[in-house]
């Protein structure tokens, strides 16, 4: 049971659009009977969809018109000035206006970013919004921002993200006083950058469970619940692990389909090769979060299939049950007041 | 057939010393008929290493002795100030004395780098080394710097880095023209950070074969020859990879280790995994170089067994043979003296 939540869903975006978002709506209304979603985008696409699927329209699943799409290759500025009736604009206005509690676009992240940002508007205290993902390692899962929204960050950056990653994890895992780690090398020989090493200060005086500096490989290993970093750094570290999954599924694909013998081998081993790609899909992470705006608003994959932008819908019910940025709201008052006391 | 070269060996560096470097060596010199090693330690340590191999000096195998030992955790300033008769830093002064054509440890990064730059100095052009490494990917392997050695690049430093990568490049693989590729994220309204913007423009402007921004998933899908960034970044990106790499590993053993089926299943596919094992077997890529010094260093993984801590010997074979850096400094003064032309 969770609380009853609705959530706007950009039905036009992402790679796929209504084929993906109006499946994977359907399916989650199954699994969450108190949660009503709002299909935007295309409403002739979107009601065609609907019958094809043989769904009526009801209180729990309604379609919200919006005129224009956001292109994956449209920029930032341009999405803002000229598609002012976007599904992924009118997702976050529902958001604005309390329509909607949540909503989730696979689109463009910069665009989506950049609307939300104008839309929303940042918690008192924020910057810059930061984008922020779940990750597979060892013993379970863990979370790391910021992921590119935001680069060349400052201490008080790293600082911010650290305080919206931590209250995150509290709503969702129900955790205690996350561990806090700031991503840094071992190389240097006064370690990392001035930012690391003025965020470090700053986070080992402040009341979160700060663990201290954490290296690349320490993300897999489940060191800490949340990984801290610039979003430079936390991009090309999320895209690295893409590229190395890869590599590894094509090598392994590659060897057992290198004769008859290993193609037999193969099969013989499937049933546990299945489970192993299981544990390591990353459609069951998909969906990350846009934090440090008065509003949740959650960023799909654009190529999410069914199951993955249901994983994306499923987290945003859970942060719009939790009420996710009225507890960063709280949860950075109290900080700054702790600050200025000191 | 290699050029006649010798090369220094820290006998006393890594987590193993000459447990591990003595048999590599004794292993390499078969290989390369042509070379001479000289391992630098401990002297009655190591000729007992030698009779327990039961190999005798020669002219191609020599023992050079040194008092002390750079620790692990040893900060680099520290080494360079009390260990001046350590096997580390009197591996470089060989090379500085020309006895030796390069040097291999795998003592501490840090102090390595710090003492390979303090004896040998930088060529005229080089602001600061820069480690590289090879990196397996999609088709074969590509090549990555900065991993560590140096944080807030410029875009002079990056363009530097292109610059002394390309060259390894074409000594090592005997390439035409590397392809260059600047490590850059996607997700910025205007991409990435301004020093990697500044760089991008003098590596077009430049002659050498600049492709332009790749992201952190291209780096294993083989889309460029170098991949160029900034030393915090790709320490990151490394090290994430081999985080990546461990836990995969980690679940494919679990799933395996299930119960009596999959065990059975893991006993046939065994040939199989055997083989997909060695393709990713980090020891294949063992070797980092320290270019941009006037003279050639290789760094081995502190942890190298023999299998890898030869493959880190065989690179500054091939370096030596090459004289990388002679023309690294060659390319600098022909690119310099471009660019003032303009």
């Amino acid at each position: 049971m969770t609380e009853p939540v609705t959530i706007a869903l950009d039905a036009m975006g992402g790679d796929h659009g209504p084929d993906v978002v109006v499946p994977a709506a359907i399916q989650t209304l199954r699994d969450y009977p108190d949660s009503s979603l709002i299909l935007v985008g295309d409403e002739a696409v979107l009601r065609r969809h609907l019958a094809e699927g043989r769904v009526e329209e009801s209180d729990r699943l309604r379609v919200h018109h919006a005129s224009q799409t956001v292109r994956m290759d449209e920029s930032p500025s341009q999405a803002l000035r000229l598609k002012k009736d976007s599904s992924m604009r009118v997702c976050i206005n529902l958001v604005k206006d309390d329509i909607a509690d949540a909503c989730v676009s696979a689109g463009n992240t910069g665009a989506l970013m950049a609307t939300a940002r104008y839309v929303l508007k940042t918690l008192p205290g924020i910057d810059r919004p930061a984008i922020i993902t779940t990750i597979p390692c060892i013993g379970g899962y863990t979370r790391m921002l910021d992921l590119g929204a935001n680069v060349d960050c400052s201490a008080e950056h790293l600082f911010q993200f650290a305080v919206m990653g931590s209250v995150l994890v509290e709503a969702l895992d129900g955790a205690e006083r996350p561990r806090v780690g700031l991503l840094n090398i071992g190389e240097e020989e006064i370690k990392g950058n001035d930012q690391v090493k003025q965020a470090a200060r700053i986070l080992a005086a402040s009341d979160l469970n700060y663990c201290g500096y954490v290296e690349g490989d320490d993300i897999y290993k489940g060191t800490v619940d949340v990984v801290v970093c610039d979003g430079f750094v936390g991009n090309v570290a999320l895209k690295t692990s893409e590229g190395v999954a890869s590599i590894v599924s094509h090598y392994m694909r590659e060897e057992f389909r290198r004769n008859l013998l290993t193609r037999l081998a193969g099969v013989i081993a499937m049933p546990v090769l299945k489970r192993f790609r299981q544990r390591i899909d990353p459609r069951q992470y998909n969906g990350a979060s846009l934090l440090g705006l008065r509003g949740i608003v959650l960023k799909s994959h654009g190529g999410a299939d069914v199951v993955a932008f249901r994983h994306a819908i499923e987290t945003a019910i859970l942060e719009a049950a939790k009420g996710v940025p009225a507890m960063i709201d709280q949860r950075l008052d109290q900080m700054f007041s702790e600050r200025h006391e000191q």
